[in-house]
């Protein structure tokens, strides 16, 4: 989907926040994985269907306050195959709750490649004629490190994605800030995304290709918004990583649209920080999911 | 496993290929994904069950000729979870053939979540105090854009990873060729690599963060096996791409070693090339990695 059908979200909840499910299993009720563990194998299935519960739990504790989830692929990958079956089934339940789904991958490659990543995530994969969806996200993360032809494939399924541009991380520096002949790395990465989606449909102001940029470097930030004002920007790096709503305040258009903010851990483990057992991470992930739509909020206006 | 195991099978066979394993269903015989699919539901299942009989049979033909396959993770990605099942499988029965393993996911993301990563592919996942293996490779390519701390949590698995840095693609040029302060971005890419390398450990002359160039880029190949004397080489480009084993010379060391050629489609369709029908997928695959290991030995010694 474009992403006017995420603005439409983001506007109908009157919140600019997509739940990070980065399901770590140590974020999980230990007793999930025990019971699931006594019902079949131990191991990576049991683990991947404890991840599953406590992901279906999460989606229908906040679908309600969040417009978006975006799961890491990371963690289910870690989990073998089996992860990977929850993943999909994370997805088709966040879809059933009306959420957007931002898949979480930073795929990339050359462009005949690609298609196969887009085949996966956006598009649909054909078999004896018939089309099928393996994922159905409505958005991907990409590198935009093998440039344009690794990034088309994507783009031709008409849905969107956010390349990443800056990104949140300590070490983001040693190479997306090299000095480069017109500004740093990542101000031409910046230009070539503003290029890249200039060329797509542009509705409400936004074209398909979004940008991933870190609320913790908020001068990059800013400038970013300003160099880039027709590209939706993804902002990770709020809450546990360090990021404030301040540091993301110029992150918004004059509308307050514009961008999504990403929290994970600090909405999955609001439990801890509330000092409360893991099983009642959902009523305190939605206490946490409230506390930052009313915060962001009150910035973005 | 360090390089030191791939080493040890190039020599044994004599022979610096790894067989890509970018099984795309219109590379397969159609009467495989039939048959599946006469047995059981029609779709991404019966696909992915045809790819894993394709792939078995691939690798028996050559697991005596070639050291190491490289499945291209993209392809398995786009026949969903049972895609991600026929992966695995892959991987543990090229394992009891003997091969190394490089998984080709190009994955990157900030530290924490690289360690999943790391897990699923290098390392370990721990589920209740047991250890599991979600894919059993011995090697991962990494996209490097995010900097140091998305490539420690992999170094530290003691195994070894495949940097991008200049890919084989043709617009690779667009972010990789920009001009930096102290030369092109992936000449400064590659001294970082080289850095992140140097750290590692270090037996029979490589280190354990080894280099993507493409065989389609013969210059820069040359160059960069200069600026690198203790990194290895991987060599995607050869065959459909269009590079030539005149331009891969100059990527061997003195001994003729330091780097692996990448071939996918120039094995796994030599059947197309001959005009046969793709149930001979596996005799035209076995002669091609023949005629192959023979011409890169010409040029290597």
């Amino acid at each position: 989907m474009s992403f006017n059908t995420l603005i439409k979200c983001i506007n109908e909840k009157n919140n600019p926040t997509v739940a990070g499910l980065d399901s770590a299993l140590s974020y999980l009720p230990e007793s999930y994985i025990d019971e699931e563990a006594s019902k079949h194998d131990k191991g990576l299935k049991a683990a991947a269907l404890a991840v599953l519960r406590f992901n279906t739990e999460l989606i229908d504790a906040i679908y309600d306050i969040v417009p978006a989830i975006k799961p890491q692929s990371a963690y289910y990958e870690a989990l073998g195959y089996h992860g990977i079956k929850t993943l999909a089934k994370t997805i088709k339940h966040a879809k059933k709750r009306g959420l957007y789904v931002i898949m979480d991958g930073k795929r990339n490659d050359i462009g005949s490649t690609c298609e196969g990543y887009a085949d996966a995530y956006l598009g649909e994969t054909k078999v004896l004629g018939e089309s099928y969806r393996a994922f159905e996200a409505d958005c991907l993360t990409v590198n935009p490190y093998l440039g344009y032809d690794g990034i088309e494939p994507f783009i031709k399924t008409g849905k969107s994605i956010f390349a990443l541009v800056k990104t949140s991380n300590p070490s983001s520096d040693d190479i997306q800030n090299l000095q480069c002949a017109d500004g740093l790395l990542y101000e031409q990465v910046a230009r070539l995304v503003k290029q890249w989606g200039d060329e797509t449909e542009c509705k409400d102001g936004y074209n398909n290709v979004g940008a991933v940029v870190g609320a913790t470097y908020p001068a990059e930030l800013k400038q970013l918004r300003q160099m880039l004002p027709n590209t939706f920007l993804l902002i990770p790096g709020y809450g546990a990583q360090g990021g404030t709503a301040a540091d993301i305040a110029p992150a918004f258009d004059a509308n307050g649209g514009g961008a999504i903010v990403n929290a994970s851990r600090s909405i999955m483990c609001a439990y801890k920080k509330a000092g409360k057992p893991a099983e009642q991470f959902a009523q305190y992930a939605r206490e946490e999911a409230i506390r930052m739509r009313d915060e962001l909020n009150l910035i973005r206006k």
